[in-house]
């Protein structure tokens, strides 16, 4: 990858026109990210236009390509789930290996290294993804099916069980890795692959084929995706086919409800998102793609709606999404127990995808701040220090202290003890990984007005505006330890443009914008400077980041009266092992006039005191006293640090003694 | 059955000694009655001592008796439940109807038809287990072994899946069934079966056979029963296996975990009940039962601290148990969520089979506490008021009203919204039902020392002291409208014996007992009468019922700041019915000095004021304003009553505002 290809926002007669396979063109001048809109009101950068280069982000995704990559292909390679491939590409009878959906964790991989390739220009993840991408290609049927736990010898037919069998989830997957390739590297035989698989869906799932939807959304984003790449507008006819099947009772009814898989409802008339949050969070970032592409205000307004409300009332102080362990599924609204919360990693993947597509197709910077809190309290949370170990459920409170996870054998995918190397259901370490990779591309965008800086980390930004404007920017910040962002405008401008910088939810009224040494408090939640910048201009935004008291909306009970400790972006919880009693954390009360004081980049100090209870036979009587301890003073470190110095209990909301 | 047989508590040396099938003698002078240890601090009275002659529980054993059979055995019939025997006896290959354990709703039906016949002396009862144990029998294998869904032509063999199979659990209600026709019959051809099964049974699974146990228990209360019906300690013996096997993982893991079927840990060693709650309860009152017989003090102490660590920190105000979907399961300690708990009415029944094994072997009146608030608010909560739909899952709060449940076809077990005529597991009806026909049993017991009556229903008790000493007594109450409970003896005494009441746990201190005119306050919690009494003499304790205001351990999260109201046994509950604004539940909160007054006989007036609050696109933030209302009264009703007048909002924990 060259940093100096840049990139603009592509119109629709930029790109080939849809031709067989064999002739595809693909676009000419790809955004080298993972979603790239026809219109909206900003287009995204792609990774050789956005290059992290320090700080928070830059040591994760440094651990992610050095580490997480490597420990992903060798459980894959450890379990048979790769080798499900040379055994389907041999023809001979096999046990699959894994789950039904295992092939869509090498995919995952696949995309991980697709994007690791193109930030880093890492040779080891070029060549693994060579290697790898070749194997799975050499399973492909000649009709373009691809999957190794259906329609080989012994194995049950294809698509005869598409309420659990993940094939259209599967290939929604590869078909993303694709795109991630196409994008960063142009066409390969992998490529090529993705859209014989593609071809081959849209001739048997067709209007007056099998007229069926997928148990688990992600063909629907991964088709709109492969047009956008090919121009081949049949992808996006069969992904709005998927869509607005949805909701129809195509899918057999199951114990979990209609729900689990969003077939209670059609996409366009829901409000709220439900059942299986997974599921429900791809199928509606899946909805905003196809509804951009089709300029259907209603779809991409319904689908917003459904944010809104989502939210307002099912959503937790982490970001975090899905309630429920019972299908893995969003709760009623206020709903969100902390012990039992599930908040599964790859929702928080989900909701990323979903948000980033409704902050492209709207600017509101309400997308960006939910983005925020997802990056650093859900997907900075699942991956320890060394990046070779993940939670996949993110409860908010811990009661009891768990044993660690095997090292040698997959864990339980809802243990949320100790981080596990990897689960009989692996979805979030490679999820983890291609979003980590990534990320550079959710920092800023570009519109006909100017950049906008979405993400605060250090950053160099080069790329042009719509009508050719070459721009040049490098932010630099210790954000989140520091709320101040530096932002240098590194090229002389030919015109006037707008620089804007998103002010968070909860620094709104108190950030503070420098401009040629003129301060001024910033109000609403865009910091914009106007002017036809010079080489050498500094813009800088002060966002105060201290500590700060949360309260719970009334309405949910699993939160009345309690507080949270939030420092800037970072929820912050207290973990049993900075308490002198490891089992205090259950009867540990706040006063309502705690004191809070920072005592580090990320650690706060409350000043409180603790009580405990008298043990009852029955927990329900007249009254319950408690005896208050002398104060004292607790520790409070970043949720995404928690757990990682042995079993522990952990709380986020803390109850106020009044 | 006749009204004047007595029982007494048999020694052992009054039991037939173990023989073969086919010569076995039954107990001769049988209690008739669920539940018949060898020892204890109490003997059970049977049916034909203790006769319920009206109030609350008369008119559910009526509507048991009258409705709740019939709709059963309709409901079975029509699904083929019951057809299922007539293919296995016709050696037809056929296809299963229903779950896997969908045998075990017939032999719990049989229990309930062969304690309703004892209880009534209905003739369709007797008619109808005549006619429905023959298709059950006709069913068994030469060798004993009798399911209908494993083992016949075309199906899996059996005891290929003990985790999932239930072949010992359906066994163990069949052996249960028999237990009941024994104790209420004497032997017929369907005990000559059970016995057969149980033959079979120890066969296949004693020392150095399968050496493993059933995924869900139930085969172990079954088989110490029919030990103490048969007198053959072969039974025992197996029983004593099976729960010594229990926590040794002879069952294959699974993603719930080993605690799931109680095999994380030796029943021996554990300190508290988890897993799935019915599985947890069952095998905990098969461990009473074992501990009993085989005086195994350690074994009754570690169930007996299990019980007490349960009730004291994983249970719900209503007495109801298990607080998770996932599983089914037992939550951690203090993890008891209103809109989620599950508080199966099947473990209400397990959770009374283990207060009432405890109780009599410990004679400790805080079983029959929990027993009472079980009863009224879990088991009387289930049926409808017709006795033909049933709650499978016990919430305490309903968030959003749902809709009504199809007349049609069984509805998904864990729907909360109204009560549904059929499941499709639907263990519950016929569990209710099995309970109800015995309610009775719970009533009272006997000592050396006298008489003790647990809970307070209008009865006639004819029964006789261990040395023979015959006893009549009739119990005069309109309890639970009104604490004033009336005894008078109905027999002259030969010798001085003690008449002992329990008082409730919540009404200790205030309870006032009037023995010949002189009135005393009750100290403790049992008030008692030592005298030799003559004919005429009566007994009256007055137990306040009175509505109170309840507040809940500060350590369960889900219900800080809220109380509840109790009136008596009875938990009261808000319903959106009884409000002006259906949807005001949400936001209702009640002042910390809230008046409460009665207004009918189960139903309460609080004095309060509604609040709202303002919506908001996050939930979280520096503050949340509640907007309060005039002051306005909530009418507060019966749990058991909630949901009877259509789709409705619901809760039991109200918020407090302070």
């Amino acid at each position: 990858m060259s940093g100096t290809t840049t990139s603009a926002l592509h119109p629709r007669d930029d790109r080939t026109t849809a031709s067989p396979t064999g002739s595809v063109r693909l676009e000419t001048r790809p955004v080298i990210a993972p979603v790239s809109p026809r219109s909206g009101a900003l287009r995204p950068l792609g990774l050789d236009e956005v290059r992290i280069v320090g700080g928070f982000w830059a040591e994760r995704q440094e651990k992610n390509g050095r580490a997480t990559l490597q420990h992903c292909l060798d459980w894959m390679t450890r379990l048979g789930w790769i080798a499900n491939f040379d055994r389907v590409a041999s023809g001979a009878q096999f046990e699959h290996a894994g789950r039904e959906f295992s092939d869509s964790e090498i995919y995952k991989l696949l995309e991980a290294l697709a994007w690791e390739s193109a930030r880093s220009g890492d040779e080891w993840a070029e060549q693994t993804f060579v290697d790898l991408s070749a194997r799975v290609v050499a399973a492909q049927q000649s009709d373009g099916y691809l999957n190794t736990n259906f329609g080989s010898a012994g194995q049950q037919p294809r698509y005869v069980d598409l309420e659990w069998g993940h094939e259209l989830y599967c290939a929604g997957h590869l078909i993303q890795a694709a795109v991630a390739r196409a994008r960063t590297h142009g066409r390969d035989s992998f490529v090529d692959a993705a859209i014989r698989l593609a071809d081959h869906i849209c001739d048997t799932f067709g209007q007056g084929k099998i007229e069926r939807v997928c148990g688990h959304p992600e063909i629907e984003p991964a088709l709109v995706e492969l047009s956008r790449v090919t121009g081949d507008a049949r992808y996006l006819d069969q992904a709005r086919l998927f869509v607005s099947r949805r909701g129809h009772g195509t899918l057999a009814d199951i114990e979990l409800g209609a729900a689990y898989f969003q077939e209670d409802e059609p996409v366009r008339d829901a409000e709220v998102l439900r059942g299986h949050a997974v599921r429900a969070l791809y199928l509606a970032a899946g909805a905003v793609d196809l509804a951009v592409e089709d300029d259907d205000a209603g779809l991409l307004s319904a689908v917003r709606t459904q944010w809104g409300n989502t939210v307002a009332k099912r959503t937790y102080l982490t970001g975090g999404m899905g309630s429920r362990h019972e299908g893995e599924a969003f709760g009623d609204d206020f709903e969100l127990p902390s012990d039992r919360a599930y908040s599964e990693t790859c929702a928080g993947v989900g909701s990323l995808m979903l948000s980033w597509r409704l902050l492209l197709a709207d600017g509101d910077p309400r997308y960006a701040d939910l983005m925020e809190r997802t990056l650093y309290n859900v997907i900075a949370t699942s991956p320890d220090q060394n990046g070779t170990a993940f939670f996949y459920v993110n409860p908010l409170r811990r009661s009891l202290p768990g044993l660690p996870a095997s090292l040698d054998a997959p864990s339980v995918r809802a243990a949320s003890s100790l981080r596990a190397p990897w689960f009989e259901v692996s979805c979030c370490p490679s999820n983890v990984a291609r979003t980590i990779a990534s990320v550079a591309a959710y920092v800023a965008t570009v519109s006909s007005d100017g950049v906008q800086l979405h993400q605060f980390m250090p950053a160099e930004i080069t790329t042009s505006l719509p009508d050719g404007e070459p721009v040049r920017l490098s932010v630099a910040t210790e954000y989140p330890a520091n709320g101040r962002v530096e932002v240098t405008v590194d090229s002389d401008a030919g015109r006037e443009w707008t620089l804007s910088l998103r002010v968070p939810h909860w620094a709104e009224g108190h950030a503070v914008l420098t401009v040629d040494g003129a301060r001024s408090v910033v109000e609403g939640r865009v910091a914009s400077v106007t002017r036809q910048f010079a080489a050498g201009d500094r813009v800088t935004l002060e966002i105060p980041v201290e500590p700060r008291i949360t309260v719970p909306d009334p309405r949910i009970d699993a939160l009345r009266g309690s507080v949270a400790v939030e420092l800037g972006p970072l929820v912050l919880c207290a973990e049993s092992t900075d308490l002198r009693e490891a089992d205090s954390l259950a009867t540990l009360a706040v006063p309502i006039d705690a004191t809070l004081t920072r005592i580090g980049n990320d650690t706060v100090e409350l000043a409180g005191s603790l009580s405990t209870y008298d043990e009852s036979e029955w927990p329900y009587g007249p009254e319950h006293l408690a005896r208050t301890t002398d104060n004292d003073t607790v520790t409070l470190i970043p949720y995404h640090r928690w757990a990682e110095r042995g079993p522990s209990t952990m709380r986020v909301w803390l109850p106020v003694r009044h």
